[in-house]
């Protein structure tokens, strides 16, 4: 992936990888560069601090962040970017993912992390390449070619 | 608001309206031109439809819908429109909220809502801005000084 | 089934099939004629709108409406018909179909749906029968032959 | 009300009326002749039992069964009935009304009862009309113009 | 089992034999006769009925109902005896149990059933047991002498 | 109340009394003895240790125990006598008695308490005197009389 | 307060204020010197940085982080210290503090946070007491004294 | 072990056993001696009471509980003992361990359980060990390890 990355995905745990593999898949089928990072933000937070500190400053437009439980990754990146973020709860063993879903988008005022649902990982891919379209064209035919081949399959 | 609007607001209920004036608010404080319009995905579809359908060709680059209880009204218009939507879950009396969450978060693949907090009027404005910010430097900006003002307050 | 269709089924998604055997199983023990289809209200909303707007004048008297997680598919095609529709939440693998449920039942003022039980298609299929006995003495003797037999079992 | 009933409202308490209110209100607005019964299936259960089971009979069409907490007012109806039952679960002070709700449509296999919202009383008249409508032009005429009323709202 | 039945179990469906298996079990343990019936309160309500209203007068003392998902049974029969329902709420595929235990324990006021634990076969066998014991010494016998090996164990 | 307790009442504090109200008086309407007492299985646990351990002991045939949150007090008891006990889980104004519920019905195999409704106090009245009816006759056509007398409500 | 703080307040609002009061108030009562902080992780994550690293070289002990919704401070102070955090979820208006609850208790492996009761906050004074008896027999012997009034009381 | 225990670990029953081995595992490898018994609260009652009991004297200085559905046992050894408590609720069959956490977490005013994630037993190691650490440097430094190798890993 020689391009520049635009989205940033992280996931607080080698485990997510395996759930967050049509995230991957969805970018690279939509065309979208991206870079990818694991790091907890409680067991590594100056890690997830310094990444996302600088995510905007290295192109980053939008930034999937991946957790589960008592997810806080990302309302602990959106605390050091201005990038908008969007939230991925992992399915969890206990609760099905209701603590990861009730963790990420229940954010308080003026910090917001934006869901998609459950195990949401490939429509991560799409809504951040969604966002993409907001500025630059190429992305938003993706997705009304995307939406097309939907409405025939 | 002489500018063109960039930020689409929809609502299924005359009744959001209180709860959305943080939304509207925060837009406007942070320069935002936004339209708005009040219908039903179920007792006005053909208003939705038409709406959601030629809002990115009226230059809207992201969707905010606020809707409660069992709240289609975010999916029925990702449905019919490439941009980002933003969903807001409204409180219920009944439910506190969760049907309209669960109902807004939890959509199948390949047709994304991401949604802020139940209630979250004021983050969604802040989350558009946001997602305006991938484009438009200066409502990145607006985001950056909008996170110092927090840090100070 | 040379008789014309008195039932219209349809399901968000290929995935909701197996599921729904039930439902076309139990209505072909009851003798109901009906038309099946697969389409879902967020990746192919045309589609749906386009046969659900049809479906009273094809002389369907009741809709079954399968769907799973932000099942809004059954709320879809009751915006665009005045036929009744009976929603049948799917199961879902994180919240067992409660996500299903309240998406479905939770309908605002003016657009019901009404949902049998999480998964229940067979019971769906003796609700469409039902309903079609409040018109059709042969449908409303069906119902009580079943529900002798099973007083018998 | 001088017609012949064609819906027949039951309820489990005298404290359900008036959230049921909005349902009589309603059948009155489209003009559909009911009948009105308060009768615990667990207080007076020959009351109900006596009801149902002369309930096509006298003519009904279709039942409405209102109640709360532990629900089981439309399945002891649905036992003893061919109509069609449409549950209205109430509101309770304590779970919000998910116990009435998870008591109304869980029912097992072979005996449906078709909920609506919690406190959905309105919805209730509707989705009844909506199943005359299936017999009798009339009021499916009623539907047809009573959504035409709701898009132009 | 020659002597006359105190106890008197029914329950729903053929389904829950096995789960119940550890009521008889242990019922047989602390050497308490019962009979056992199987019997659908909304499948076959008459069996119930004639059941439960003959039940006092066999000369049983208590019952012990279970059911799962829209769990009316106890209710259903507590209506017709003046004996105590121990309800034994059945784990249902899709949420648990959860409707099982709110469609049993949130009986309204007047006609109350009392519920062990979701799946708590073995402890309404003990229940049942202790209820005889305010009539029958022998019976707390066996209930103290059962705390007494727990203790030990 | 000259004579001898039958019941014996235990609550986990004062706080609990107003709710309980329901209950004390429903034993005097059907001239059930009881004793009262109010002991927190946290804060005071060797004042319900010896109530508990002296209950039956002092002529008590079941306990009706009344507490809310992490509602031990029923387990707590039920650990140190062979009568039976009904729990009556209090509504509590964060989760709305849920936690009470949950708390107390979920008891682990061999040590059962059978739980009423959230605020069920009424209700545990009832029971308590179904339990006596086992062993005295007067107190089962108390029932018996009760039923008749809201079935003609 | 003269003495040198050993525990720290941190909550991430000034509107949890009024629920914490309850904690102050038992930490004097108990007479452990605290200080007190009010800062957002979302919002003000430097200052959250800044005091939890420097909390053990400031001689605390142990900390007490109360936070609703998104509930993420605890697990962000315990990021950086390698002191027990006690977290308080806050009550929430839509959720009665589910969402707190869970996104502070169900912290992923190698970093706990231990949470009391939703709006626990006084019990979160005496845990963090009972933290220091281990260490200062003075604070032990205030909880043995504490446990003997709630005794007597 | 020769070194005298500092850690004191009770479960309620032998089948928590293989969950909690992670528990002692982590505790080992932090070099923390500990006891540990299984004991219900609800079967053994005198034995949790004594082993409780004489749980500070014997030189423990926290305690761990874990324990699954009504999870009392922490509550009842909180009753008895100054000591803090560390609950483990553990992963249910039914409702995922929602009941267990909710059991002990919610405990009322003036004796907390502070509770990890369900199933937790790492984390309580790791919580207990912080506690320990207020009081014996040795053990904050092997918490400060523990975080500086999970910030490698």
């Amino acid at each position: 992936m020689a391009e520049k990355p635009l989205v940033g995905i992280i996931m607080g745990s080698k485990s997510d990888m395996p759930a967050m593999e049509a995230c991957t898949a969805e970018l690279e089928e939509l065309g979208v560069p991206y870079e990818l990072v694991i790091a907890s933000a409680h067991r590594a937070p100056d890690k997830v601090h310094e990444w996302a500190s600088t995510a905007a400053g290295r192109g980053l437009k939008v930034i999937i962040a991946a957790a589960g439980k008592a997810a806080h990754l990302g309302g602990v990146v959106a605390a050091y970017t201005p990038l908008p973020i969007v939230g991925v709860p992992m399915r969890t063993s206990d609760l099905g993912g209701m603590d990861s879903l009730l963790s990420m988008v229940q954010m308080p005022s003026g910090v917001p992390v934006a869901c998609v649902a459950i195990g949401g990982a490939k429509n991560a891919a799409i809504y951040a390449t969604q966002i993409l379209g907001a500025a630059m064209p190429e992305y938003r035919d993706k997705i009304v070619q995307l939406k097309a081949e939907m409405a025939q399959a």
